[in-house]
Formats: structure tokens, sequence, C-alpha cells
């Protein structure tokens, strides 16, 4: 096999790798990850790189316009390695470009934004639950007493003694590797030690047995493994205090940004064990991120607690999701055991725990569990409903006496993914808008405030209804003719958000009748997903009394227009609650308590699934939806507009 | 470091070793053991090699004769490398040299010897307790009901459900191992699969799911670990059948005969990994021959149980035996937990799981509990006595109210080690001797009627028994004045049971003074502490019903003549009853039956253990007990003797 060099610039990074190979997988090697939504098929476009020296060959596609091919741009995913190259992979098509700013962060994760006083949301309270405070690794210092000949009861049991003394542990496990230090250890420290226990699968186990009182250092985390970001949480499991939170981008978008496409990707040769490591490379970033700025030693994080949809979790353990997918859509296991956190290639304490949050089904998962536990609606007496609007929306309806949820296909538009001007939550980013009815000319924010690169979920809904309201689209989505932000293009007419110019970039930010129509069939996956849920028991939103949004997608969130659009329903503003990232709060209780692990187990067996695609009326009730906001405007009685 | 090549002989094993290494650590590493009881400190004489090439350097001892050294003999021991080397090791100087034959193990195994048809023993009975059948691994096949819309539980869900309708499993275990092929499995052979479950410390361990039905093919191994011998026995634990026994030399003996010279060993460098890869190599053999032998697949073999004492089972987990030796005796711990074969670098399946007869001190092993259990004896009504002679004299006195253990330093020499013409119960051995009282001639007989080479333990009993019969010897053990076969040596006086010519050896096969002394010390040692024992209960032996005896020595052991020179109490002969490995048929019962793991697990805390060296009157007891058979006659008082 023939092999060439390839050195990716800026970063100055040189690789060795085969003839043939694209430049997509040549970088993945090498560490880089390019955007790749579409995962490799020459689709999305997100992967344009530059070849400044050597040859490639590329097959053609629709994506790279002509000037582009003369400045020698590629789509790394099409484009073969026929030589030693240099190639410029430039901001727009990195993933990791641009971790978020600490506010932006603080705000996704508090969950709170309103667009006034008069209408804002009510902070979630979870004051009905108090979990006892029992985390998922305890530390114990022990004093033993030495052994002498009328008291010479061996090492091991001297020490399960002086634990019984803590509590009467049923069954306590210990590991060859801590039997085997125990004897010298004892002795070296005068019979002075700390042990680690951790949680396993209803016993107990040593998880590590140290020198000394280092009972203070008893740290742990907490994850959200979302598809598209992961937020992980260091915690004080002595204090139960957060030190601090991260986030950044999940690296498998490398390989596609929906759940689907991750599926048909480990399906390739190497491609679980990309996908497994893309997710740990995340992970383990944000943790040796989060411990050097807490100063906290890696050898002290015991145990780490994982909350995300069932692939995610499956990718995370190297388990094949390939089931998930296929008609009868069956997961490997909703529960998962207790494992080292080294089985998973995350780097705690080589001996430390990792739990997975158990899922209902293959497309409501762990991370819904641990939204209904940190929502707390299963305590309610009244029914309410919890959204966790992401590339897969899942929704949750009950209260204390039932729970049944499912999940919506609700694609990856509101994330900025596979629409034109689409792009994440993140630093410029338009995520407000509105409209002048007279000229059509749009005054936008940006998040951070900086130059717009292209507009995230919230800027698409202030848009969509903006554009409803000065009459630009129809209820069907068609872009009237007239005004000079409105032009034909290859996607039908499309609307000028920003002109480049304005921008300072090489495109129009623009919105298209394409676009539309996928933000369209988002927002009418939800809402008639929540819609059919609800009729499914006989009854309608109106009985509903709290409307819990939840995931990165509610920060930004503007329910009046959110509610034009016909994403939500027309309720009383009031009763919609943004309870943020819900799934990594139901992480940290289950970190920090039993119970609360103990009730998401119960949970699960507790909230019925509910596979839309069964329900005969889904079909229609779904149609209905695709109309801003609905073909039955007597469901939307407050909305009024112009078009 | 300079280095040398040295070739073993007639094995034409080379290897690479460096200068200043011992020939004996030299054979070590080229997997070749040579006997050596005193652990290479150039004591013991067994380890006797010819140097035919090359140059060497040996320390001064009294051990290679003038003979010896103009024919190049060396302590493998002591002889330092100093060149190339051909180094022929003769079969006696050899650990494995000699292999039980089938008729030896047969009847080591059995237990069953005696001189006589009127005072055959009794054979022992467990007709009292039958433990349920439920063996440490059980296989089940499952044909699961393939997953539909409406029963779309995760895989794993399944397959504990379908378990769950055999019993109901409280916590089922699984590691990701297993769970991470499932999916696959599952589907590629139509949801059937035959799950092997392992009991695992309280919980039930999924150890392995296997294609289509194999439930048939479930096997487990037991072993007795013993300082000297380890035995094996290949079970079908569906039928309970015994497919096969094997027994080898331990090859620690390469590095010590008695547990303390082992303990001193492991503290080297490399010590405790030699130590550890002897026993479990010894372990490796016999498995493997078992197996070849019985056309049984090793991965059909998915549990092994050991019983052994404390120190063995430090040494096979690879753990420190340190303490053990060191005031108070401390183990590193006396309840193992459940761990996989394979960290013990013993071959069964790689998933395989691996047990330990918990055991009750550093002196009182888990081959004790094992003999308790099997013997029967905390369920008798009346008191008995177990005792296993071996190099460790493990006691046990009591019954189903009470159960006091001690340890007697008994030492190797009725294991034929640490005495002039000592040798191991295998071929060619005197085991049996009888003397003319008038010319002082010997008729004996050896294991397979073999030449003789040596005597083994029971040989040396009937020898003294002889010997005091027919006055060659006094009550302490002095050889008295007179014929052609006493004689003055290095040691005292000798007597020859066998000249060199009539034997067809280098060397006269005699017991010396020094000899009679070690094996007076030994005996005393046994019957002293036994008596000790039932004194420290305010009982003396007459209240005694049953007398167990076990171990690979009472296999040949003649009771008048043990009960002669004072070895055993003089008790009606037929209160003795031989159970042979008492310890290998304990670890029987723990494979096949959790019911009978949960009686060890009893036993260990129902037996007291007693230090005899803490008690006043041990030190009086024991010198009452260094003649033959006492001092005190009133206690043996069917014993008579011209002497």
């Amino acid at each position: 096999m023939q092999k060439f060099k390839v050195t990716f610039l800026p970063d100055n990074l040189t690789i060795i790798t085969e003839k043939d190979k694209t430049i997509l997988s040549a970088a993945i090697s090498a560490g880089i990850y390019i955007n790749s939504t579409c995962g490799g098929d020459g689709i999305c476009g997100k992967c344009k790189v530059v070849v400044s020296k050597g040859d490639v060959i590329s097959q053609p596609n629709g994506i790279i316009t002509a000037s582009e091919r003369k400045n020698n741009v590629y789509l790394a995913c099409l484009a073969s390695i026929q030589g030693d190259l240099e190639v410029v992979i430039p901001d727009s098509s990195r993933l990791n470009f641009d971790k978020l700013t600490p506010e932006e962060l603080a705000e996704r994760l508090s969950g709170l934004y309103s667009k006034a006083e008069d209408i804002r949301p009510q902070k979630a309270k979870f004051e009905d639950k108090v979990f006892k405070h029992s985390p998922f690794a305890t530390k114990l210092y022990l004093e033993l007493p030495e052994p002498t000949l009328s008291d010479s009861i061996s090492d091991l049991e001297r020490l399960y003694r002086a634990l019984r003394k803590f509590e009467e542990f049923p069954v306590i496990q210990t590991g060859l590797f801590n039997i085997r230090q125990l004897g010298r250890l004892l002795r070296d420290y005068e019979w002075k030690v700390t042990v680690t226990l951790g949680k396993r699968n209803n016993t107990v186990e040593i998880v590590l047995i140290e020198p000394g009182d280092t009972s203070q250092k008893n740290f742990g985390l907490c994850f959200d493994i979302g598809t598209t970001t992961i937020s992980g949480q260091l915690v004080n499991l002595n204090s139960k205090k957060i030190l601090g939170t991260k986030a950044a981008y999940n690296q498998q978008a490398a390989f596609g940004s929906d759940v689907i496409t991750r599926i048909l990707h480990a399906a390739k040769t190497e491609g679980l064990k990309q996908l497994h490591n893309a997710v740990s490379d995340t992970m383990n970033q944000i943790i040796k991120e989060l411990i050097l700025e807490h100063n906290v030693d890696l050898n002290n994080v015991n145990c780490i607690v994982c909350s995300g949809n069932t692939t995610m979790i499956h990718l995370l353990l190297n388990m094949d999701p390939a089931h998930i997918r296929k008609e009868p859509y069956v997961a490997t296991a909703n529960f998962l055991p207790v494992i080292r956190a080294a089985e998973a290639e995350i780097n705690i304490n080589s001996r430390g725990l990792l739990s997975c949050v158990p899922g209902v089904s293959s497309y409501v998962g762990g991370d819904t569990t641990a939204g209904v536990l940190s929502s707390g609606i299963y305590q309610k007496d009244v029914p309410c409903i919890l959204i966790d609007i992401g590339t897969n929306g899942e929704i949750v309806f009950g209260n204390k006496d039932f729970l049944v949820a499912c999940a919506a296909s609700a694609g990856p538009a509101f994330e900025g993914s596979g629409v034109t001007s689409g792009m994440r939550a993140s630093s410029g980013a338009i995520q407000k808008v509105s409209i002048n009815k007279g000229d059509f000319s749009v005054k936008y924010s940006t998040i951070a405030d900086k130059k717009p690169r292209g507009i995230c979920g919230s800027g698409y809904i202030d848009l969509l209804s903006e554009m409803l309201e000065a009459g630009i689209i129809d209820k069907s989505g068609k872009i009237k003719v007239g005004g000079s932000r409105i032009r034909q293009s290859d996607s039908g007419r499309e609307f000028v958000v920003c002109f480049k110019e304005e921008a300072g970039g090489n495109r129009d930010i623009v919105i298209n009748e394409s676009d539309i129509e996928n933000l369209k069939r988002s927002k009418g996956a939800i809402y008639s997903a929540a819609s059919i849920l609800v009729k499914h028991l006989g009854l309608d939103f109106s009985v509903i009394h709290k409307f819990y949004i939840a995931g990165g997608f509610g920060t930004y969130l503007d329910v009046d227009k959110a509610i034009k659009i016909g994403l939500l329903p027309d309720l009383e503003r009031s009763k919609f609650v943004f309870i943020g990232n819900s799934s990594l709060a139901g992480a940290r209780e289950i970190l920090l308590s039993a119970q609360a692990m103990d009730m998401a187990e119960k949970l699960v067996s507790k909230i019925t699934y509910f596979e839309l695609s069964v329900d005969p009326g889904y079909m229609e009730e779904y149609s209905q939806a695709l109309f801003f906001p609905h073909t039955d405007l007597t469901k939307f009685p407050t909305v009024k507009f112009n078009g």
C-alpha cells in the first residue's frame, strides 16, 4: 500500500496515511474533528477544506462552486489522497472551533431565558423531593486496631469489621488488586487507611484503599452525553457542591449529526471504535479541564454518572447500536451494569466506577429518565408534560399516577443542521430576529454579539414567526414575491436575513423554502407527537398544568413566537417552565444519592413507552401540523397575524 | 553483565543466563524443577547435579563427598555459573521424576488401607448430610421470544426475563464483555443461547453466553493444593460424576519443603512470582492432562474450587504471605472473593470463576474447613477428632456443638524430608518394614514393588515400631550397640535398613539417631497438639468417639504401629477412620452445591482457633511426647514391647 504524508494547517500536524483514503478519515486519524453532518456522504457540505499542496481526486458534487474549485476547495469526505498533501482546514469546517463562553454556558445550564419580565417563566423548584445524601462513592477513614494473638483475624476481615461498624453492608466485594496490597499498606501506614466504597449493582465494592486520611478528597462527575453537546460537572461528593461545569461539542458529529447516521457509521469497519473514541475523547477533555481548573487530583475522582440517549450510551460503552434503528427497535441493554470507567476509556481514578442512567427504550433513553427525575413530574398531582427538544425530541406526559413517553424524530433543523445557513447555538449565531413589516429589513442579535455567521434554532423560530407576521411567508411556508431581499434560488425562493457584506463572510445568510420545509417538519413532529401522546390517553392539552421544556435549545426560546409557529401548544404562558439541562441535573442527583438511583430504576418501569408510528392517527395529526401554526386555527386562539 | 549458555541434560534444554547465577535458578528459568527441600540454603542435599562441561564455583559444604566431587557433582543451589555449561540432572534430584501410578493414586485418594481384615478401618460415610445439587456454575439453555413492536424490551432484559422464569435471582451481574456481543449473538443464532451462571459473592453472574444448546457441556474442577502434593478432579457439574483425578508434586518444592521456607522465599526479588508460577504451572498441567484424557473442551470448564492451607492460597493468588509467619500470624485474607480463574493464571474458560474454600486462620486453612465439611464431624452428637497429617498437622476437635482447631508444626519428616534416606510416598519408597528380633535382618515392601530408593512416612512408622520391638532403640530413640547393621556415623549411630548392593543405588538406606530425633519431634508435635486441644476443654482422649485421619500420609498408615510409637493415642482401633483426602472431597462438595459453600462459611465462624504456643502446658506436654511412645506409659496401656 502506497503511503503519503498529509500536513494539516494551521495545526501543522503531519500524519502518514494510505493512498485513496479520504482527507476526512486522515483528519480523524490525526485527532482533528471536521464537521460532517451527513456522516461523510458528500451531501451536507460542512467539511470543506483547501488543498494547498498536492494531488487529490474527488467525485463531482453539486456543493463545491466553480470559484471554490478554482481555489482548491474540496469536500474532505470525497477527496481521496493521491500524494503528499498540505490541507488547510478553515474554522468554519471545524467541530471544536468555538467553545461556549462561560456566560453562554451559564445561561444554557441554568436554563433561564425570557424575553421580558412579564412572562418570565417560573424557575423550576424541586422542593418536593429530597433524596438522602449517599453518593455513588463514599470515603471512610479507618483506624484499625493492630492485630494481637487474641485478635488475629485476617487483614481483610479486620477491614470489613471496621466498615460494618459504620453500616451493616450485606455484601462487600473486593478485588484481588486491593487485597494483594492490603497487608503491606496496613502495616506501612500504621493501620490507618481510607476506604473508598462504591455502590455496584446492589452490592458494595471496595474500590480503593489508600494510606492515611484522604476522606476529604472525594469527587465525582456527572455527564449529559447529547448527540450534539456533551456537558459535564465536577462535584464534591462530601459537600454536594458543584465545583465546575464544562460543555463541548460531541466530536462524534464528525460522523454524522443524528443518531441514525451514527448508527450507520458504527456498522462500517472501525466505525464503532471511531465513534467510541470520539465520545470518550470529548469527555476526557472536559474532565481534564475541570480537574485542572479546580485543582483536583484525577485519582480523587472516584465515580461518574452518565446520562444520554440510548444510542449515545451504546457508543460510550462500545456496544453495537445496530438494532436500535431496525424494527422493532431493540437496544442491547437499557439497564447497564456499573462498570469501571476505564472499561469505557474514561480517565478518572483507574479503579473508579461508571454508571449509566437507565433508559426506557431505544428512543427514550436515560436522559429522559434523568429529566423525569430532576423535573419531579413523577410526583405531581396534576398532569404535566416534559419535552426535551433536541435532534431526538423526547416527550413525557403524566404525573404521580402515570407516565407515558414517546420520541419524535424532530431532526437536526432546530440545532442548525440540514438548513442552508444553520449553525449551532454558539458565538455569532443569530438568535433573535425582528422584521420591519414595511421594507422587510431585519434586525437581529447574535450570541456573544459577534458578527453573524449563521442562524441557530431560536433564531429560526423568531425568523419564521416574524416572516409570518410580516407576510413574507404564508401558513404553508411559501415565500411570497416582492422586495430586494427575496429572490429565486436552487431550493425555491429565498429570503436574505443578512447580506454577506454586512456579515463579513463569503455568503449571504439566507432562509429558503427548502429550509422552511425542514423546520416545519421539525416543529410539526414535536407538536404532533405531544398532541398524540395526550390524545392517546383520551385527553387534550387543556389538562396540562405545567409544560416543562428541557434541553440546550430551550435556553433562547421565545415562548410566544414558538407558539406562533405552532411548535408549542397555545397554552397560558405561565404554564411553561424552562428547566435547562434536566438530563445533567438528574445524573447529578443520582451521583449524590443512591435513593435517586433507586428512583430512576423505578421510573423506568413506571414510564410506558408509546411508539408513535403504530398510532393510526399520527400521520393525520402530523400532516395537520405542517402549517404555521396548524390547519386547525381553533387550536391556537391567541395567535393572530397579518399573513 | 556477562551471559553464558547452560544446557540441561538429558532434557537437552539450553538457556542463556547471567554469570554468578546458581544452576538451581537457571534450571527454574528453564522450567526444570529441581528438588530443594531447604529452599536453596545448601543444607538438604537434594539438588545434586553433575556439571559435565564448563566451570562453576561453589562454597564448600559438608554434603558433597570426595568421590562425588571427583565426579563433578555439585549442589545446584550453591554452584555459581562461570562459563558455558552442560549440566546433567539425575532423576533423583528432580521433583517430577516419578508421577504416582494410577493404582497408587487410587489408593491415596480413596484413603483406604489396612494391614489385615480384622482391623480394617471403617470407610467414611457422609450419609448424614446431603447438600442440594446447585453447582458453582450452572448452564441454562434459553429459547427467547423474538422482539416485536409490542415487546421491544432490550436484549439484556429479555435474557434476564427468561432467566427469572427459572429462578428469582435477586441480583444478576453481567460484564460488558458479554453485553457487547449479545445483540449479534441472539440474532445470528435465532434467539437460542446457553447462559452460564456463576455464583459470585451472594450474587449471580452471567459468566458466558454461548450460541445454541451447550447446556450438557458443563464441567468444573476441584483442587487440593497441598504443600507437597496437588490433587485435582474433573467433575461433570450436571451429573455430579467425577470424570477423573490427577495428582502431581507441587513444583513449589523447588523453593523449600515447608510453608515457612516458601514464605521466606516469597520475600526475595521475584520470589512471590516464582512461587505463584510454580503452583499455577502444576495445576495447569493437571488440568491439561485431565481434559485431554476425558475429552473435555477447556472452554466448557467453567469453574474451579481450591482448597489449601492459608499460605498455599496466598501464593496461588499472588498475595504476599509475609505476615503469616510473623507474630501475631495474620493472613491477608481468609475469605477470598470469587475471582476469574484467569486472574490466578489458571487455564480454564477465560471467563471461568475460581473460588477458594475459606480458612479459619493463618495455620488452619481452607483445607481444614473442607475436611470438617467432608468428614461431617460438625454434625456429630459425640466428640470427634479430625487430624490431617502433613507438613502442617491440622487438628480439629468437636462435634455439632463446638469445634476447636489448632495447627501442629509437625515438620516434613513424615513426608520423607529432612531425614537421611527420606523420600515421598512414591515408587520405590519403603512403606512397610518388619525386623527379625534375632539377627536384626529387615524385610520390607516398597511402593509399586520397585527397587528401594528410600523410606517414606509410613515406612518410618513401621521402622521405628519394629526397632523398638526388636530392642534396637530405646524409648528415647537411642540406638543400642550391636549387630552388623549398626554402626557409627556423623549423625550418631545408624541402622542400615537396606545395603546399597541390595538396593542397587549408590548409598545404603539408613536411619540414624538424628533422623529418629526428627521423627520423634514430628510425632510428638502431633500427639501433644491433639492432647492439649482436648485438655484445653477439660477433657481427655477417652471421650473421643471417632478419630478421623486425613491426608495422603494416612493412606499407608498402620494404626497399631502408629500407636506404638506414640503418634496416635492408644484408643480402641475401631475408632480410627481413614478418610483420605478430605480437603479435596470438601472442595468437590462446594463445587457441586451452594449449600455446601454456605456451610463452609458457617463452619469457619464456628471453628475456634486455638494457638498452641500460648498454652502454658504445651511445652511440658510436648516434652513428655518426645519418647516412644510417651513418658507416661499409662496413656498407652495396650502398647507392649521388649525394649
